[in-house]
C-alpha cells in the first residue's frame, strides 16, 4: 500500500460554473434542495413557500410527476442569506416538510458551506478512465474529495497514475484478487468514510454483501450501451454482432451485474472500417465523458432513483 | 384566388402526447400557465398556492431568472377539475397575479377547452417546407388550425399541393409581387383573425409597417445558420466558405432582415463530397424539422422573448 | 384484394443528386461497379485499367480491405459514353474481371440506362413507415419502381393510405394471417417479379422456407437498437429498462428474429419525462430515417453483406 | 527563456491504430499516398498499378472529383515489404507518375520508416487547449514530435504546463509581445525546423510576411463556428446573438483574420439556462476535440487544400 501525508492538498477548489452569480438580493448563497414524496396537491407551494418566507429566491424548479404513479420528484435552487437562515435550521425547515409529505427522501445542498462529496475510485488496469478522473479533478471539474485510488492492480512507482497521487498525497491501495477473496473487507474499511463510489473500469464484480454493508451509492461504468452487452468484453460482443453504433453507460452499481439504474448513455458511429481497437479507442473516449457527466451530476443533486430500474436525471 | 368550402375539415384532431394522461385525480384536464415578470422573492410561492387553492395539481415546473437581470420566468403544467375551477375563474385568478406581480405575461392555455391557434402559411416557389406542414397537419401533429396558404408564386390546381388544399377546403392566396407592391395590404386582410403566422420559405421581406399592423408573431425558417449567412442564398453562402456544419434556424420575423430571436437550430455534417446540391437536401430536411418544432413549442407555450434578441424555450 | 390499373404511374423519376453533373467530358453518363472478392495484389489496378481503356473517368473509388481476412470489397463510381462502352460490353468486361479474380460479387448499375429496382413493401397496422415511404416515393426520393403494399391488416377504402395508392394505380393487397397460415405462398406469387422486399413494420415472421423461395434480399426496420431489445413491444422493453437513449435499426432479414446483419442505426435521447407514448413517438421518428437510408443505400449499391452479422456500407 | 536537455524523451510512441494490422502478406509496413492533379483518364488505374507492380497491396483507396472541376485528388493506403520497394525508389516510383500527370501534390508518408511531423504550438494565456495536446501527447495519440512551445504570456516554473513540459524535456519560450513588435522574428528562427505550426488559442494575429516566409502549415483553433463570429470574443458574441448551437472551428491560417479553409468544425447544444461562462466552457470542450482531430487528420495526409477556401478531408 502506497500512502502520501498531503491530506490538506487532496481538497481541489470547485467552481461551481452554472451555479455562481452575483445576485443583486443580498441573499446571495446558492442553495439547492431535492424532494422525493407521495404526490399530493399543494407540494410545490409548501416547498416554495418555505423557502419564501426564509428570504430564499428561487432561481430555477424541476418539478417531475410520472403519469399514474402517484409520486413526486423535485430540485430547487434557491439563493439565501445564511445570517437570515442558519444553515441549521434550513435542514429543520426541510425536515419538517419532509415529515409533512411523508417523504422518502429530501436533501439539500448548500455547496459553498457545506464538505466536499469524499469519493473513492476503484480501478483494475484500464488506465484512461481512472486518468480522466485524476486530471478532471485536478482541473477543478470534480466537485469531490477524492480520498484513496483503490486497485486490484499493481502498478510500479514510476508510472504516471502513481506519480500523479504522490504529488496530491493520495494513496494507491494494491488489494490483489482471488477468486475466492475480492478483499471487500479491506476496501469495506478504506471507503467507510466515503459519500459514494466510483467504478472507473474496475473489472470486479462487488458482492451484494458489500452493497448491503457500504450502504451509500456506487456509480460504476460499463463499456457497452446497457442493456445490450452485459458483462465481459462488451466492445468485443459489439463488434461481433455489427452494430454501426457503439455506446458507454454510467449507472448505478446492484448485485446483479450491469442491470443498475441507468444514468447517462453516450454513443458514438461506427462503420465497416472500424475493427476492434477503433471501437475500443472510441469507446474509452465516451466511457469517460459518461463517467464525468454522471458523477457530477451526482454531486449536483440531480440524480434521483425511480422506480427499481429508472433513474430522474434533472 | 383559390377558395373551398369545407371549413369544419379545416380542424384537426391533435393528440398533446406528452400531455395526455391517466390521472387517478378527480382533476384530469390539462392546463398551461407560463408567467414573466420582474424577480421577487415568493413568486413560485404564489403560483403553485393559487393552482393548489382551486384544487390543481402541478405535473411539471420551469422557472428561470436569469443572473442579474431580475427578471423572471415560469411555465407550469397542471391537471385541474374544470366544474371546480372554472375557465373564466381560472383566468381571473391568473389576472391578479399577474396584476400583483407587474407582469408583463401572463398566459393561460387549456388545450382541450380553448380553441386551437390559427394560422396562416406564407410561401413562395419551394414547396418543402409547405409540404411537411401539411402532411404534418393533416396526421395531427401540429396543433393549429390552418386557416390558408398565401403565396406569391402562382401553382397549377392539378399540383400536388393545390390538389391537398383543395381535398381539405383550405384556400389558397395567390398574392403576385412586385417591387412596388408586396401586397401586404391584401395579406394583413387575410390574416387578421390568426393567431400567429408562418414562413415557410417565404422569399418576400415583411415591412416593419406590416409587423406592426399585425401585431402578432410571426415564425420564420431560415436556410442557414444564423447570424451566419443573412439574406439570400444562405447555401450557396456556407457552400463557398467551406463549412463542414450547415443549419437552419428559425427565428421571430423582425424588421431587419433575418436578425428576430432564434427560436430553434439544427445542424448537419456535410463534407467535400457534398455539392451545393446535397447541401440544398440536406438543409431542406433540416429547415422541415425545424420549423416544425418551433410551431409546436410556440403552441405549447414554451416559446418566451427574452431580452431583444433571445428567446427562453422551455 | 385491391387493384388499380395505372401501372405506367408507378416509376417516378428519382434525381440521383449526388451523382448528376455535367462533365467536360464526352463521357456523362455514370455507372456504379461493385466488386467483393478474395483479397490480392493489383485488383484496383485491373478495375480501374478495365474502366480507362473503355474511356470511363473514376470520379470515386471506396476500397475495404479487413484486417487478416484476405477479402476485398470496392465501389466504384464512373462517367462513360455509352457510345463508346455499350451497357452489354460493360457487363462482359466486368463478368470477365469477376472471373480473374474468382469474385463473390460483381454488379454494375447504370441509373439512367437501367430499369429501376422493384420493391413490394409488407406492413401491418402501424402507418408511419409505410406512409413516409409513399411520400418519398411519390416525391422522387426513392429510387425504386413500387409494385404493390401487401398488409396482413384490412384497411378500408376511404382510409389515407388505400387513397394515395389508388391515386397512383399501386395494388394493395390484404392477406389475413392466421397462426397456422401466414399467406406466404400467395406473398411469394406476388413478389416474385421484384428486386427486393421492405417490411415497413411487418408484425408477421417470414419463415427460412419463404426467404430461401424468394432467394432476394428482405430489408427490415426494427423499432429497438438491436442487438438489444429484439422480438416484441422493443419500444416497452426499452421504456422498462430505463435507458436514456433509444434507437432504430435497419437490417437484413434472416430466419432468426432480427438478428441480420445490421444496415443502419440511429438513436434520439429519452429522459425520465418520457413515458411510453413518446417513446414510440420518437422511435417512430426514427424507423423512418432509418429505413429511407437503407433502402436508398441499398438501390445505390451501398451495402454488402460482410461475415455472416455485419455489413459494409460504403 | 526556459530550456531543458532532455530532447531524446520528446519523441513519443503513436501508435497508427486504425493502420496497424498483422498482415498475412510479407508486405506488412504500411505506406500513405496523396495525390491532386487535373483530372483526366486513368490517374487510378496508373497509381494502383504502380503500386501492384512493387508487390503493394491497396487497402483503401479514396478518390474525389468534383464536378466540374477537373481536377482530381485521391488517398492510398497500401503495405507493402521495404526490402522489396526501398523507401527511396518509392519516392522515385512516385515522382515519375507525378510529372506524368503534372500534379500539384504528391506525398507519401511511411509511418514506420519516416521521421514523425515536427510542431510548435503557440498559445497564450488560455490553457485548455495547449493542456489537452500535452496529454495527448504524452499518452501517444498525436503523431508529432513536440518541438516546443511558445508564448506571449508569461508562466510561472512551478505551474502545471512549465511543469509539464520540464519533465519531458520541452523549451517553453516566452516571447513578450507589444502593439509594435509581435517577435515574429525570433518565433520564425525558433520554429524553422518544423514541419507544421500549431496555434491553440494564440491570441496574436501572425503577418503575411511571417506567414510567407515560414511557408508551411498553420492551424488553428477558433472558438467559434466560421464564418460566424471572427475576431474576439466569440463566445461573447455568440451569447448576445441568442444562438441555440455553440461550436468551434479548426482551420489553417491565412493572412486575412479567421478566413482560411476550415479543416473540422464541431458543435454541441446551448439554451437560455447556459451563461456567458457555461458558453466558454462548452466552447472550451469543442475546441480541443476540433484541434486534436484537425492535428491527426492532417498527420494522416487526410487533409488538403481544396480550392481557395475549402479543404479536401479523406
Amino acid at each position: 500500500m502506497l500512502f502520501f501525508r498531503q491530506i490538506s492538498r487532496r481538497s481541489r477548489p470547485y467552481s461551481f460554473h452554472s451555479w455562481k452569480f452575483t445576485s443583486s438580493f443580498a441573499a446571495s448563497t446558492l442553495g439547492i434542495h431535492v424532494f422525493h414524496c407521495p404526490d399530493e396537491v399543494g407540494i410545490v407551494a409548501k416547498l416554495s413557500e418555505c423557502i419564501a418566507s426564509r428570504g430564499g429566491n428561487i432561481q430555477s424548479v424541476d418539478v417531475f410527476v410520472p403519469e399514474n404513479k402517484r409520486v413526486f420528484y423535485s430540485r430547487s435552487e434557491f439563493v439565501f442569506d445564511p445570517a437570515r437562515w442558519p444553515r441549521v435550521e434550513m435542514d429543520n425547515d426541510f425536515t419538517k416538510l419532509s415529515k409533512l409529505f411523508n417523504a422518502q427522501r429530501s436533501t439539500v445542498r448548500v455547496p459553498d458551506l457545506d464538505p466536499k462529496y469524499k469519493i473513492a475510485v476503484l480501478a483494475s488496469k484500464q488506465d484512461h478512465c481512472l486518468v480522466d478522473l485524476l486530471y478532471g479533478w485536478q482541473e477543478g471539474k470534480l466537485p469531490v474529495d477524492l480520498t484513496c485510488v483503490i486497485s486490484n492492480h499493481e502498478r510500479a512507482p514510476n508510472t504516471h497514475v502513481i506519480r500523479f497521487l504522490a504529488r496530491h498525497g493520495i494513496p494507491y491501495h494494491y488489494l490483489p484478487t482471488t477468486s475466492g477473496n475480492k478483499g471487500e473487507d479491506k476496501i469495506l474499511d478504506l471507503v467507510k468514510n466515503t459519500d459514494f463510489l466510483v467504478l472507473a473500469r474496475y473489472m470486479q464484480i462487488l458482492s451484494g454483501n458489500f452493497l448491503e454493508s457500504y450502504g451509500k451509492d456506487v456509480i460504476n461504468i460499463h463499456h457497452g450501451l446497457l442493456p445490450s452487452f452485459k458483462g465481459g468484453s462488451p466492445c468485443k460482443q459489439a463488434y461481433d454482432a455489427g452494430v454501426k453504433l457503439i455506446g458507454a453507460t454510467s449507472h448505478f452499481v446492484t448485485e446483479e451485474l450491469d442491470a443498475g439504474a441507468i444514468i447517462e448513455q453516450m454513443v458514438e458511429r461506427v462503420s465497416h472500417r472500424d475493427n476492434l481497437r477503433s471501437f475500443v479507442r472510441k469507446s474509452e473516449n465516451l466511457e469517460k465523458q459518461c463517467l464525468v457527466k454522471a458523477i457530477t451530476s451526482y454531486c449536483e443533486l440531480r440524480v434521483l432513483p425511480y422506480e427499481k430500474t429508472k433513474t430522474v436525471v434533472f
